[in-house]
C-alpha cells in the first residue's frame, strides 16, 4: 500500500495511539487502514458413502484436487459461503450440515472453515474454477493429488473418524509448508 | 474507495471476468481490491465458577459490558487471537480451551468466534479499550447493560448449559438488529 485509497495522499506506516501494530495511516485524512485475515469456507459433500471432489482450473494448484471452496463474501453466513462456493465450482447443490474443521493458516493470514453437507441432487458438472468435479469411494481418493494440506488432513481425519462411526469437529493450526 | 492504493489512478466498481461480485479495480495497473468479512476472536474466562467480563472505554457501546474479544491480526491462529485480546483488554492471561460459539453477522460482514478459557491468576487490570474488569458469579452479570447480542446470548447460552453439564458448541446467524 503507497496510497490512500480516499484522497490518493501518501500513506504512512506507523503504530496509531493506542494500537500496538503499525498500520497504513493517511498523512492527510488520517484514515487508518487495517488488513486482517481472511476466512475461506467450503464443505464436504456426501452422497451415500461417497464425497464430492473438484481439480483446479486454476492456480494455485491447478489440476490437484480439492474440496469446494473459497474466499467468504462480504453480506453472506458462513453456511451461505460453503453452499455458494459449492454451486460455483460444481454446480451442485447442497445442504450445509454441521461444522466440521477450524483451520489457522496464520504464515497467510487464513482460516479456513469447512461443513459437512448433504449432496441434494447428482446433478453437478465443473464451474470455471474446476477441470472436473468427481464423486469419490474412499478407496479411489487420490490422496497424492490434492492440492492443500489443509484439505488433505481433515479429509483423511473424516474417513477414519466415518470409520469408527463418531464425527466430532476438529480445530488445528497449518503452519509454513511447501504444501498448505 | 476512489484511488487505486498502489498507484493512486481512480478504480472502477466493476464485474472482474469470471467473477461474480462488483469489486474495485485499478484503471492503470488492474489490480482488483477484494473486501471480505473479518473476524472478531474472543473467550469466556472461567474462573472457578465466576467468568470475566469488560465494561468498554470505546465506542460503540462505550460503558456496557463485554467479553474480551477483538479484531483477529494477520499472522496469528484464532486462539493467540483470543488470548491477545484478553490480554490487552484485561491484562489478564489465560489457557485457551474449547470453541464454544461461532456467529455470523452478515450485515455487518463479520465472524464471531468464542473460546472457552481458564484464567491462569487473578491480576487482571482494565486495558486501554476497558473501564472495568470485573469476576461475576452468574447472580450478578449485569445482563441489562451487556454491549452486544453476540455476546449476550452465547453467554445466555452457557450458563443455562453448565446448569446442566453439558456445554457444547454452537453455530449461529445474528442478522440486524438495534444491539449487535
Amino acid at each position: 500500500m503507497k496510497f490512500c485509497s480516499n484522497c490518493r495522499n501518501t500513506v504512512d506506516l506507523r503504530i496509531p495511539d493506542g494500537d500496538t501494530l503499525p498500520r497504513y495511516i493517511c498523512v492527510t485524512c488520517d484514515i487508518i487502514f487495517y488488513e486482517n485475515p481472511k476466512m475461506i469456507v467450503g464443505c464436504i459433500p456426501e452422497w451415500e458413502d461417497k464425497i464430492l471432489l473438484c481439480r483446479r482450473a486454476i492456480e494455485p494448484r491447478i489440476g490437484l484436487w480439492t474440496l469446494p471452496a473459497g474466499f467468504m463474501e462480504n453480506k453472506e453466513t458462513l453456511e451461505q459461503a460453503a453452499a455458494r462456493e459449492t454451486l460455483e465450482e460444481a454446480n451442485a447443490r447442497v445442504e450445509i450440515d454441521d461444522l466440521y474443521a477450524v483451520y489457522s493458516l496464520p504464515h497467510i493470514s487464513q482460516v479456513y472453515v469447512l461443513f459437512r453437507a448433504t449432496l441434494l441432487d447428482l446433478d453437478f458438472k465443473p464451474g470455471i474454477e474446476s477441470l472436473d468435479v468427481v464423486l469419490f469411494e474412499e478407496k479411489d481418493i487420490p490422496w497424492e493429488e490434492m492440492a492443500f494440506r489443509v484439505i488433505h488432513d481433515p479429509l483423511k481425519q473424516y474417513f477414519e473418524e466415518r470409520k469408527k462411526g463418531n464425527l466430532g469437529f476438529h480445530m488445528g493450526v497449518i503452519e509454513r509448508s511447501n504444501h498448505t
